[in-house]
């Protein structure tokens, strides 16, 4: 095995030609077998393994940065950059991240999860270099979804100005997540199509410009080939405008001719462009058939469930979701919905499906999908917004200038809102109750089980005045029966689960269940909770909070969320604008900081977020708060 | 006078062209004359008065929306839908918006303050008149500088797929506030190369592609200006790369032209996009010598000074932080400044003549100048990101996920933070210090005073351990010699500013002034109020809140900010987290909504937010409270 020779990037550079690709191979088959067991990106990663490894062969490291976009193309540059041994811990507690990160090694020098950040992270190294007189290389592996993503933009429409050394290698494999929209991939496909052109001169391709020959070559050849005129002659025109040179499409897993290029490429002073051509899941069969399905993907956990109080065999939130807007595109012809590169992700593609001509997959843009829903509903639509949690952050201020400003009822839906598990910190949707709240005029609903969401997907429905948002976990339903139908809820009304005394636990969205049970713990040691489904973080409902909530002993709120600016500060503040004491008041919430990766169950149990988690604070703050053992808040006593 | 005679569109629509021009001269005297008085966006609406005279003239309401980038160009719109006789009250409190806004005309089809925008909006529209089957022509109306920005890319990127009916119409001036900055600039003034070859024509320009027979005399034209060739043969390749026709260059202040231009696009049923070349302050010669300069501007008021307890002849906050900006660049070589289209708004533009290698213009591309000031920082420089409150809403994903995660010791600085004045709700900037405290690891600190900017500026040269922002307001400082060595602050402290007992007021930033002032009321009443200034938001000064202030009779806090999350909020939860009740706590702070324009003086009074509402607000909470009378609070017991 070669790949158990390499400690580092020292390790391949070393090697022949025909070592590395053994190397290559070997590092599919270690990345199939761990992403077999663990879950993860395994069709992005198999697709990059080639450049991965050509780039470090022939990029010294001392002399490189490398900038991945979105890290969870980048497992074989994890593979041989230190960390084959703890490869295998991979995306689970304590063990090695989806995506890179600069605290787990001096080989990752800027992570993400969130897309299209590379080219700008990689400008800044790039003018960094510059203007400390460092010889360097500065590199940026895009994927080709990041192309339709606003912020790729504005780092291409300033490369040229702010940055010198910069190679950045667009990995095309035709779909990021699901197949790419808009024009640049039929700008992309465009420059594709030169692709055959090129073989004719079978694997003497050179970077085109650089050695007029090869130019007079390609113009004798090319008045043969009339189509490839203009294609060769502005082989990427849309880089080019840019002040990038443009180099390909080459095949991304001709290993000997991505080195060779590169080799090339390596003593360019500019930014250069180098458009590979690879095909998602390379290597393994059933990926490269379906590499949406393999796009990320967990492991069936027979043992556990999949998380917290799901039932293995009730719908996710996502499918429930997507069944619920289904249903509203049945009954209303201006629901309209759009999704940010997502459709299956969010659950939208049965919409999609159905209602084709109101369905709007925009690509990796968050912000323009908001504004463009915005638009929509001025001139009298309902957008649907379907948007993860972590991603929607980067529409705050669309959502806040464009719609609430002016409000119009745009429909948010956040997915994976709270801990979404192995994928870690970049993905954690555990801002979205803060940045809502402090937008005026928000709704914001959670739902507690999947009932309850189809019952908030039809206040949604009828609720015109304002937009409105419904953020749900990454999880599974209880397995509830969905009656025909339903009617909208009461906006900012809270509903009691659990009739009691004294301690009033009151919780939101995914915490109610946990809550819950924690009610029935406690009660067997002698309490007698009041457990109440806040169902709305905005409006709160706010007669119920100071006339009930206030006289309580100890008031417990619980949220899935950060605890600066959430649903449990909202409570506190509530009491304070009334003038009112507040009770004394447990806040039950994750932490401030950012939470690791781990299983959804693992991480919300470290953050004391599950049954035992939540009876077991509320015990303790019984115990360490003298004033309920003289009220005798409990049996106890 | 025919301005006088336009109640709506339509009377302009029954104009003759010489009467349109006489129109368009009549709104341009109306602008100045309005401007000279209120101040505003003069240069840019005269740039755009004979667009938008010619596209009310060629379009008919009914059956046009108008989407205008930024509404501070469409002065002359507003003159011509029946805002004539309000116009003078333009971005006076209760007068017109300086921009556009729903609320205000039904000509109004969407507002927006923040740039790019627009298309998005459009493409909104356009996908609804397609799905409810009206023939409807929609049309964004952008500024050249909104070409920088990557939500009109995400939104160029859909057009084709999303879009029907879609016009587009440049408004190239050359410039947006400051001179535009990257390859986007070249892109356009490369196609603007091509406009004095379009006049040989002598005005017969058409509709270049539509008519073939001009198709044939371009080129044969064309081989007699060989340079001109391939511009006419790819007029807008970026643009038609992404599925526009492109049109243009033409003269944007030939009225005759752009109506017989538009009318001839009226029916075209893709999307196009018409490129027009005007100059920004067209009929006022100063504001056409000196463009920035009449960008936006305040009429000087003598009489009641720009703003709160500042100093008329001492510097503005943008100053001050500007020249801090400047010895920290003599200082440390590794500090580097990145703005996002506005040095001379944030004052960095010194910064930038000292140490052109080390400024960074980036367009109006926040999310961009984030993530590159994160590449920055990750090779160990020291970027300063110079953003306004309200602009860098739109990196709050980047601020999160690309700095803040990943520990990097960017700085922010934030001008313009709460109330803004004139410009109103889609400029102030109220959320900063909600949106950055739950930003994990981030260091908020607020200036009360010049001196106290450079303090903070010091402390931020020399903390290395996490990102820090600092935001001042839009205002002038006291007129404080600034002392040649200044230590940093320790993090996280406050400071007294007046000793005192039981009534224990702390402000931050903009309030610690009026805050002081308030204190020397309410002692001429015979009460002596603590006063501190926090200086830090966050990490707030807890030591000091819960061992003394926890013991105050009336904790008053003071913040110009949303009440949302903010300061406030952050000292009810620092009790909480704590484990202990709160004093009794007055929560000042700008209302949860959205304030509306007038003069800081004006919004920050009607917030109470002034000496005396502070003063009265806490007279108030004390007569309403009968434990402060039996404990016997103040001197009036």
């Amino acid at each position: 095995m070669i790949l158990e020779t390499i400690q580092s990037p020292h390790d391949v550079a070393a090697l022949s030609l025909e070592q590395l690709e053994l190397l290559a191979g070997e590092i599919r088959q270690e990345i199939i077998r761990v992403c077999a067991h663990n879950g993860g990106h395994l069709a992005a990663s198999l697709g990059a393994v080639d450049i991965a490894v050509a780039a470090h062969y022939v990029f010294p490291s001392e002399s490189t940065r490398m900038v991945w976009d979105t890290g969870h193309q980048a497992y074989a540059h994890k593979l041989m950059t230190g960390r084959r041994e703890s490869f295998s811990t991979i995306r689970t507690r304590d063990g090695l991240s989806g995506f890179l990160k600069r605290s787990e090694s001096p080989y990752d020098h800027f992570g993400a999860g969130h897309a299209c950040t590379a080219l700008s992270a990689a400008l800044g190294f790039s003018a960094s270099a510059r203007l400390q007189g460092r010889d360097r290389m500065n590199i940026a592996l895009l994927g080709d979804g990041a192309a339709t993503g606003g912020l790729v933009y504005e780092a291409i429409n300033n490369t040229q100005a702010h940055g010198s050394k910069l190679l950045v290698i667009l990995n095309d494999n035709e779909m990021s997540i699901s197949p790419n929209v808009g024009a640049i991939t039929r700008v992309l496909t465009r420059l594709t199509s030169t692709r055959s052109f090129l073989n004719l001169e079978g694997g003497t391709w050179r970077a085109l410009g650089r050695i007029p020959k090869i130019g007079r070559l390609l113009r004798t050849l090319a008045s043969r080939a009339k189509q490839g005129l203009k294609h060769l002659i502005f082989p990427g025109n849309f880089f080019e405008d840019f002040g990038f040179k443009y180099y390909g499409p080459l095949d991304g897993h001709d290993l000997s001719l991505l080195v060779r290029t590169m080799r090339q490429l390596r003593e360019i002073q500019h930014p250069v462009i180098l458009h590979v051509l690879t095909n998602k899941g390379k290597g393994y069969d059933l990926a490269e058939e379906n590499p949406a399905k393999y796009h990320g993907f967990a492991p069936f956990d027979p043992e556990t469930g999949s998380s917290l109080g799901a039932s293995p065999s009730a719908p996710s939130y996502t499918e429930v979701f997507g069944e619920a807007l289904l249903q509203m595109g049945h009954e209303d012809s201006t629901v309209t919905c759009i999704s940010a590169a997502m459709p299956a992700g969010t659950g939208t593609d049965r919409f999609a499906e159905a209602f084709p001509e109101r369905f709007f997959d925009v690509g990796i843009a968050e912000p323009h999908a908001v504004t463009f829903a915005a638009g929509l509903a001025a001139d009298g639509l309902r957008p649907v917004v379907a948007i993860y949690s972590t991603f929607l952050q980067r529409a705050f201020d669309m959502i806040y200038h464009d719609v609430a400003l002016q409000g119009l009822p745009v429909i948010f839906a956040l997915d994976r809102a709270g801990i979404v598990g192995e994928d870690g910190p970049t993905h954690h949707g555990v801002l979205d109750l803060s940045y809502l709240r402090m937008i005026p005029g928000m709704v914001i609903m959670a739902p507690s089980d999947e009932l309850e969401l189809h019952r908030m997907m039809k206040t949604a429905q009828h609720y015109r005045k304002s937009p409105l948002a419904i953020r749900y976990p990454r999880d599974r339903g209880l397995g509830i029966d969905i009656p025909e139908q339903l009617s909208p809820l009461e906006i900012g009304k809270s509903r009691t689960l659990r009739e009691g005394s004294k301690i009033h636990l009151w919780a939101i969205g995914s915490m109610v269940r946990p809550a819950l049970e924690a009610a029935s713990c406690l009660e067997s040691r002698g309490f007698d909770p009041l457990v109440v489904d806040a169902r709305f973080a905005e409006p709160l409902d706010r007669t119920r909070l100071l006339e009930e909530a206030s006289k309580a002993d100890l008031l417990v709120t619980v949220e899935e969320n950060s605890s600066r600016g959430g649903f449990g500060e909202g409570v506190l503040a509530c009491f304070r604008e009334a003038d009112m004491d507040a009770p004394s008041h447990l806040l039950l919430s994750l932490p401030h900081g950012f939470s690791p990766q781990g299983t959804r169950k693992e991480i919300l149990a470290e953050a004391g977020l599950d049954a035992s988690g939540i009876a077991s604070s509320i015990e303790k703050a019984l115990e360490k708060n003298p004033r309920f053992m003289e009220t005798g808040v409990g049996g106890k006593s």
